[in-house]
């Protein structure tokens, strides 16, 4: 099914970015511009255990240093944890720390050099524990045990002996044994990834301040802030209507500043803390270290894949084990693992599929909601591992999976019904970009493939409000803050679009919990799918309130009205109009205001037989590379991303996306990776050792947007956000395959693995 | 008819104002307060004369000054006016000015020395005009023309020669010819009242700051801060949606800080201004002088009033004629002299009525919304009146008010038809309370009465948004600005009687008009009337939300639910509930969040026949005097006013509106008075020479609440924020008259007044 042909004025064009100007020329209010009267600073201080007990904690001669004006540890604050899966993380460490990194205390100064003073002067007894940093070691029983508290997960079938579980995630589908019995091939390998950290480039901040009125007001650069202000409610014990938080200007985050407080080890909650204890406005703001070492990162994962197949490439069924490493406490790792595990079982017709995820708890930090959380996790295995089948079977990798493209109707992932499948549409577009077939390749050149859908999320709906002011222009609040997705391109258009009035007549403001419609926040690639769609329910809903009123002023009836050039019209007879301002100020007198309002859940789509299916976006990446037998080295020569969007509402927008994701996928596969000595303790912190994708790695990337598949955004959109990166190192490992013949199985697809694979398949010298 | 009898649990209990111990202690952010990062200050130049043409203005020395950032003058605005009957004034006067205080430019610098000195450099030359103080005398052929482009009113008769109107204002009805005729007696009469200005303690201030993304905001201590957003736009010819109002902590206005920027002198748009061309923010304050004479009054009136009566007391018909002294400026004289013209037809049942209202031009300040616009105007010449017919008649002034009291059905101020009368309620409850009839008086003592309706004003319709977050607590957003009235009290108590929550946690927003619903402001007695009802249609609305969840949780039927304490229950099953909390969270994934939203315009009520009636409050105050015939001092010793609010929703917050308004009644009645010379230069523009009513001349006030007439607020609920002050100047001149035999006709009551009157009843010496 295919999106309906709608004439659209805005749609489809490509608008300028609101306050895009004043960002890149420097004029953004970002939190280290915040200033409020009275002002003081705040530091943590950190665990430099990965695994200790805490014996005691002397702050008194911290306390007594001149200039500071509060010590808070986890005795200052009501003895409440938080956590998603697993409520398991005290705001500071109350009896043991669990990573390097780990808030112990707190200090709020007059200046950075006290805090630094005072930090030291705290004395932290500690009594170290054995340390377990690799999650597959955490399971086994002679593991130190990290959560003794914590009960292994309710599903985990009781003949499974694990240690350090978080989550036990099955994706369980059809009969892969008897399957596999039937199947020609079965090929298995195993795939690990590494643990990256997003690495926006604006450090953390929060500042909190006590209002007169004793509410508490905090400042944040959140990506959800609705989450920030749940779980500092949580913990504080203070009433939801009592906690502010507003959001700043944001220099990046890729879900690295999502997952509400886990993503800051607490940062918000902590200069809350402060605060309330000081009596004055504090602001914190982390050093690159303390980011690096502290904050939410992309869990590692090791994959058992396994796969039946008959001669003719037929895939008839999948086995798999992953084991997701979530660090010290839950964070993001159940959810990030249980899409990871889902997406094992790939974007194609996998009838029986018996995956078993577990989702690991070890000294590390903590696993976040980086950019398609358990995206590249599964990607890279999956896609590597379709390359591997057809190598086997001899059957062209295009071809391969082309045969098994789902049709309407059938499942992927373990048990998601299709509605709408592009997945054909963007191999073979692909394909065709890339040039397979027909560019003639020079030596140590290859060209890979990888493909992938983006499985609809859980529920994380969100409102919107627009407001039409009385001279026809148009206020939006929405949850979703703007870091870079469509809240002041893409979303404004549509309630441009709905209402008719000009692109510059719209504004949508700035996150402040108090007043927009509650999100779970700019994640999960539901900017335009969610608030997207609630914006334009919003803005219909305005127009028809404003029909009502101008179907009185023109005599005519509310079906036979449109709005467009800022007046609102009878349809074929564009004479018979009434200018928006005189029907929105005629509303002030009958309604007080037109305050639209619309609610979207972001469901699956409906079939005709009122079936429930999905319609995820598709896609398919081509890579072109050179390898360097020599060193190793990987240089991407060209890039082609097929993405199936359903409708580009903002072309410029959507490219900007597939762009900057491919970018951040080529660090995934080629050089980014956190590493820890044997005792947990971070060793790369900064842009010198954290090696990240720069323009000399960066290839031509040419992004190819597929429409007409119906999503179940706003006139059929679907997010573009975070799929993007997911197929980036299948794509360069089954290119680097292509070109050399050796297969890398271990991220990132550094030189030296490459060099490595390459001795391994000469053999020894 | 009774407001039905409703089983409240916190309508009706007197709940601490939020945020007022903030206030009384200091800790309230107002104007003065306001600190915005490289804030500069702004002053304005005044014109010194009343009425003049302004030939040039040479602003080039003092934009040369060290300190100076922004000279402005009428030429750096777009020729642009504004105003609400007639738009004739312009931000900054251009071609003339036409009261002493009219802003002619004004300057942004770095300190009030700086601004003293430039101001004093910009050289104006002036061509001085003929100056007119006197409205009737303004409506005469040989007086200055002071609008040459405002047009006579459009509905004025041919026949009628006079200069210098805004409006004119025919309240006709019946043949009041041909009653008089039929009448045993004719009394006629002439009043005046004076100009009085609102002086709250604050000043006006007004700050703005052109934003990074180019917004503009404005920070005001305004009661309508949408009037100020609306006229700024028009002014500047900046879309609306691109201009924020915020709204400072208020400290006083009583209406002297409505009517948007014509309240201020334009102080918001010339601020802006400033703000613009200085590219810094900017933070003026008026100083007490400035404010004096600058600033909106209430207006003056001449009233000629005749009344035919029958013998045994029943008024038979009504003729009058008003002269309203609207100053330079319409302002808003056009609506409080309508007002007053109406209500001079009175309260009483008087078929045939003729009154002619005349609203002029003067050169004097200008008329704004001082609490009940037109009502002291009408109350004080009509009620006298009254009291002077019962005496022509020799019938007991309150036997001759309830002999005249309407019926339901029937109409009063020349047309207004009644649902529901509580009138003589509150004439009989008055006469008890003071002890007429039945308290010895002593020598040089007297009672006095008065009655009075607030009569429905125009449209002005109000919304609410009513959040409810994730743990049940809720955020209430209105546009109504708290600056005293029930916003903080009587209407978030609205919020957790519906939706079964706790006072504390319900949270009421500071206005803020890119979030808050559009509101007509905090006028007009409206906070509980129409924002209360938009509350509670708000709250009404969220609470049927989470009923359609609940009944889901619960298994139950929505209409079978209650919400209290915390929970949504099955009615008549206390043990079938569930938290709200629990409801609004799973809310969130459905919806997003719960937004509840209400708009209500203050409605006439629809009778069981369908027709529209009205329920005005009423009202009866009973004075209690003595008067020293040596001094014509007049100390009043007891003070009685009885009010129908419907339904007292916040009993302490009812009485102290009753009592606070009382006082500034005996302002007027008693002292307040703005003097001008004969060029128009006011005199008293401190309060060192203006007179206001402090502790020694306010009595004993005892507030009576009748309860139980249907009004057209929440639950019935009636407003009471500017009646009370209506009545008071005629309760006195009642009871002077009741004490010593002479009438004053002309406010203020002042010694000098009463002692004339006592030597002219006396005759000459």
């Amino acid at each position: 099914m295919t999106v309906t042909n709608l004439d659209f004025k805005y749609l489809g064009k490509s608008f300028p970015r609101k306050g895009g100007v004043e960002r890149v020329t420097g004029a953004g209010i970002y939190g280290v511009d915040l200033t409020l009267p009275g002002m003081v600073r705040g530091g943590v201080l950190r665990s430099e255990h990965a695994h200790a007990k805490i014996k005691s904690i002397d702050t008194r001669e911290a306390e007594a240093l001149p200039g500071v004006f509060a010590v808070v540890t986890a005795k200052d604050a009501p003895d409440v944890k938080y956590g998603r899966a697993v409520i398991d993380r005290p705001m500071l460490a109350r009896d043991k720390v669990l990573y390097r990194g780990d808030p112990v205390a707190a200090v709020a100064a007059d200046t950075e050099a006290t805090i630094r003073k005072a930090l030291k002067m705290i004395k932290v007894e500690y009594e170290p524990l054995p340390v377990v940093l690799d999650a597959e070691e955490a399971m086994k029983p002679e593991a130190p045990t990290l959560h003794e508290k914590v009960p292994p997960p309710a599903n985990l079938p009781k003949d499974v002996q694990a240690k350090n579980l978080v989550a036990y995630i099955p994706v369980h589908c059809g009969d892969p044994d008897k399957a596999m019995e039937q199947a020609d091939y079965v090929i298995e390998e195993s795939y690990e990834t590494q643990m990256v950290h997003p690495q926006y480039l604006e450090p953390r901040i929060a500042a909190a301040r006590v209002e007169n009125d004793g509410r508490l007001t905090i400042w944040v650069n959140a990506q959800a802030p609705f989450g920030v202000r749940s779980e500092v409610s949580k913990l504080l014990k203070i009433p939801v209507n009592n906690i502010r938080v507003l959001v700043t200007d944001i220099g990046g985050g890729f879900g690295g500043k999502a997952t509400g407080i886990a993503s800051s080890a607490s940062l918000e909650p902590i200069c809350a803390l402060l605060a309330l204890k000081s009596k004055k406005p504090v602001l914190m703001i982390l050093d690159k270290a303390e980011e690096t070492l502290a904050t939410t990162v992309r869990g590692a994962v090791k994959v058992w894949i396994k796969t039946g197949v008959k001669k003719d490439g037929t895939i008839v069924a999948r086995k798999g084990r992953m084991i997701f490493d979530t660090g010290a406490y839950s964070g993001f790792g159940a959810q990030a693992g249980g899409r990871c595990a889902q997406m094992l079982a790939g974007c194609y017709r996998v009838p029986n599929v018996h995956v078993d995820g577990y989702v690991v708890y070890t000294n590390k930090q903590v696993c976040g909601a980086v950019r398609g959380p358990g995206g590249i996790q599964a990607a890279f295995p999956v896609e590597s591992h379709m390359d591997s089948i057809a190598e086997k079977l001899g059957i062209d990798p295009i071809e391969f999976r082309l045969k098994n493209v789902p049709e309407p109707g059938e499942t992927i992932a373990g048990g998601l019904k299709l509605h709408d499948v592009s997945l054909g549409q963007t191999i073979v577009k692909a394909a065709e970009k890339i040039g397979w077939g027909k560019t003639k390749l020079k030596e140590n050149q290859g060209i890979g493939f990888a493909c992938s859908a983006w499985i609809e999320s859980g529920a994380v709906g969100g409102g919107a409000i627009v407001k039409v002011n009385e001279d026809g222009s148009a206020t939006l609040l929405i949850g979703k803050v703007d870091y870079g997705t469509a809240v002041r391109f893409g979303i404004p258009m549509i309630v441009a679009e709905e209402l008719g009035i000009p692109f510059d007549e719209v504004t949508v403001l700035s996150v402040d919990t108090d007043t927009a419609p509650w999100d779970a926040g700019t994640v999960g690639s539901r900017t335009t799918l969610v608030s997207g769609e609630a914006t334009r329910l919003a803005a219909v809903d305005a127009r028809n309130q404003l029909f009502k009123i101008a179907a009185r002023l023109l005599e005519a009836n509310v079906e036979d009205l449109i709005a467009e050039e800022r007046q609102i019209r009878v349809k074929g007879a564009p004479a018979r109009g009434v200018p928006l301002s005189q029907v929105a100020t005629a509303a002030h007198a009958e309604l007080g205001e037109v305050i639209g309002r619309g609610y979207y859940e972001g469901k699956a789509i409906e079939t005709e037989e009122k079936e429930k299916g999905s319609s995820p976006p598709f896609t398919t990446h081509a890579a072109l590379v050179e390898v360097d037998p020599d060193t190793g080295h990987v240089q991407v020569l060209k890039y082609v991303a097929v993405h199936d969007v359903g409708i580009a509402i903002h072309p410029d927008g959507v490219e900007g996306q597939i762009e900057g994701a491919v970018v951040q996928g080529l660090g995934q596969a080629l050089c980014e990776q956190v590493l820890f000595d044997d005792k947990g303790r971070t060793l790369n912190t900064t842009f010198v050792d954290y090696l990240m994708p720069t323009a000399n790695i960066t290839p031509e990337i040419e992004p190819v947007v597929v429409e007409g598949y119906l999503g179940t955004g706003p006139y059929g959109a679907k997010g573009i956000g975070e799929i993007p990166c997911v197929p980036v190192p299948a794509a360069i490992a089954n290119a680097i395959h292509n070109a050399i013949g050796v297969r890398v199985r271990k991220l990132p697809l550094s030189p030296e693995k490459v060099l490595r694979a390459l001795r391994e398949q000469k053999g020894p010298r």
